[in-house]
């Protein structure tokens, strides 16, 4: 058994780190708000104080926070993993960010010999409670062989995906594929909706062919019986189509559709929608057209 | 058995009428370019000088040809389908026309007491050869149930949408849900290469999750290894969401990403890619990003 | 002077043919619908009654109606002035139509030995009044010689523009650089809105340097103060956008800008704005934007 | 005469901090790299060592460097002009910055007792050269007012925008109008080209009317001669569409045509074209349609 860390107690991080547990590691937690430590306590995590403690008593220190600067605060800012963390440890950050500051994050703890792996994933709250997460791996392979017995605890289809920062660019892949696919989906609907068509029937042969798709399967009867409860919310789309974006523009490579996709999503948001499910993306071409994609 | 009629033996047409005759159905058959009927003969079809001639010896009769203009001349030209059809005998077109185009011919048959049935299909040359085409049908429900006997010979997801149109109406939302798919999967591919990213990682990680679809089962592999040999042609692909966009202007209703992606399938027919298959959506964003999605 | 016709008595048609009546030339009218040929008459006009006849009696006929199949009809259709125009007599449509059904009626008339200009028109109605519309001509360079005089009784700045079709062209290059300059104001306006802009000062700063355009100085004061009364109306944009993006179809080009506008001016003729002005572009932006760029 | 200090000698910085000199203020300047300051020096201005002495020395102390972090830098950053900026002196930001930063920046200062305007100009190094510069300010009025003698030095037309942050929003929104319109007018030019249109013509009739604009006038005889010598760099202009499309993600407002302008550009800085001029967006869509939009 390991001595792990785990900082970061939200959505995700919660139930990813009480695998951990009953796998039967030793798992030290922090949080910035201490309350969502105590279920975890409860099942055997030992508390700490600051992300430096959780790095100190740790040999695999994981992240699991939101955005970019989230992760340089717990990771390098005061009172950080990197004042903690022993020569040849691991620090995995699970969260969604940067591949450029991933890159950075790795070089700095690279110098005082601590070992990084960026490992999004994928997969919502329901993937991590089952343990049946995606998971995206970036860093050196034997450091991704050390850690892959901690991984299988958490996730079902675990990818190394090449150095520090591709974990981070196979997932916002991963999201320009997932989002364009839904917003396909919807435009599809809804088109079929303004020309009277029998959205049961339209959904059906969809997921017949090679319209098929996750989309289709999952979201699209949600869409029709106007369930817009999140999965996964249009704001977090929109932070993950936010770093696409930048991650493009450091490329220098142009993302037509994707580009226009993050515009419907912020419509969406400015609706007042960000906390619904990313089929909302569907309301607003449904308000465009005037027109609503329901059946019953 | 059913006396069948046939016309248009084109790629798609030829193995759905070789279906027909296997099953034992009488089948009489025509095609503009003659050359065309002698395998079919071979088989046991009948042929006949015009698609009047075909309509008079059939109860029902199929029509397999490729726009809006096509189907009008075959079925309401001189002597074309409407001079031969006995009342209540029916007519099936299996092209991908325009809804409205297909309303006024199924208004200008029933005046003469013939049904019709708009029942275009997917699934390319392969699922027409073995029988597993997604055929997406409008029409009366009573006519749809009469011919279902014979679409089940050239078949497998065969769905009643509604009125005539809606099996147009369909396809058309098929094929924005499609092709929006393959291009928001071209558009991650690109990504990635432009980010340095072990593509078989990333198309692993894309089939594995929220992101898969049909389109990144079969098409992204033909993407990575550059084959980009027609199973669905550029051009038609073209001519799919030309039809798409023009309901959608009759519909009032905006498409946003599905006018974007239609440009991107015009570079691509300009830069001579229109007999390739539609994944050469992604060699165009490569021309654009400077750089191929190609392993291996 | 000339013994001229005019067919198409519209909001355009009348004053322009009007301004030929006052400039002393021989008039004959028809319009389909027979009221519009009344106060034309009752300044001096003849009253006919068919295309044909118009022709007949016509060494220039005019031809000013709304779209490709209507100049089809009027020209080439059942006692069209293809019927009555004498050899060596001139055709000029002032309408915008497709440049590809221009030169198919050109090289109809041609066949009869009758010549054809195309000379689409910009500046509006208030232009028409006036006689100082933009006149974009196609054809034969002594033709459009001849029919020089005729034009500068209607418009100001009359350009020669190549064979036939080209006046057309440059007539749909003029929308996609007007709209696409529009879209872009209100874009401009809507962002300074969202984000507490002092609007005027706004419009003042775009007026004021490389932002500036006759849409700045002439539309955007209108949104500010919310006047949505047309000079050019949405329907009539979208027509002008669906001529463009069959055209660029033809030519095999994409235009990723302007297919993208044309969405956006969809959706306000979904809203009930087809009859505004194309300024009303601003109220979809806004309406997404939850926000109004308007001042007092 | 104004104790004035000047920050940063590039293209644009220069001329400004010239025109200062001339009118006979008393300037200090400072830049990054020493040897842009050594031909200021001869015109009469004074050296100093740092943003912090050149603020020591004045009441008034522009800003002239690249991007946000820039300007933090020299601003709140070691030995920047916080720490030397007097209470009641003002500091004047000409760079193109983000709003909510110049916000942020100036309640730094305002913390210290020093007032702040935000000061972006428009109008190239020809317009610094001049004195011809449009100024679009933000910030309290009465510091608007004391600092309009300086401004007239260097600028013609003097926009006062609204509180701190003001003068960026509108800015910014001169670069969506500015940049949008010449984006439609290139895809004008491009489908004329393609569609064998005469380019003098087209580019006449588009000046003459609803279509003109700036860009028009100044840019299009540029694309048809082939001269793509900067104005304005690509590179230039993809910062200032990050810029804006950062702001409409902070306001929560889609920029649709934006976007996608942003995403050609992309194209253009990929193909090399960083350092052409912005009418190298033409080339682009010329790369993509197969054709040159040229004459002679």
């Amino acid at each position: 058994m390991t001595k792990v860390g785990f900082i970061g107690l939200g959505l995700i991080g919660s139930p990813m780190c009480s695998n951990l547990v009953k796998a039967g590691h030793e798992v030290t937690v922090w949080n910035r708000t201490p309350g969502r430590i105590v279920p975890l306590v409860k099942t055997g995590a030992a508390a700490s104080t600051s992300a430096r403690e959780v790095a100190e008593r740790s040999v695999v220190t994981f992240t699991a926070v939101s955005d970019s600067p989230d992760v340089e605060e717990v990771i390098l800012g005061e009172n950080g993993v990197i004042e903690g963390a022993a020569p040849d440890s691991v620090v995995v950050d699970i969260s969604t960010i940067s591949p450029s500051v991933t890159r950075n994050i790795a070089q700095r703890l690279a110098a005082k010999g601590v070992h990084m792996l960026d490992a999004p994933v994928s997969g919502g709250v329901g993937g991590a409670e089952t343990g049946t997460l995606s998971i995206m791996a970036g860093g050196d392979r034997a450091i991704f062989d050390r850690c892959l017995p901690l991984f299988q605890t958490m996730g079902k289809q675990i990818t190394y995906c090449g150095a520090n920062g591709m974990g981070q660019v196979t997932k916002l892949a991963n999201q320009i594929a997932g989002l364009g696919t839904m917003a396909a989906m919807c435009e599809a609907l809804v088109f079929a909706a303004s020309n009277g068509g029998d959205l049961e029937a339209v959904l059906g042969a969809l997921d017949g062919g090679a319209a098929s798709s996750w989309m289709v399967k999952n979201l699209g009867p949600a869409v029709l019986r106007g369930d817009f409860d999140p999965g996964f919310m249009v704001k977090l789309a929109l932070k993950d189509l936010r770093l696409v974006l930048e991650s493009a523009a450091e490329a220098e490579m142009p993302l037509f559709t994707t580009s226009l996709v993050a515009q419907v999503f912020r419509s969406a948001q400015r609706a007042g929608l960000g906390d619904s499910g990313i089929q909302a993306y569907a309301k607003v071409l449904e308000s465009l057209a005037g027109v609503e994609a329901r059946t019953g």
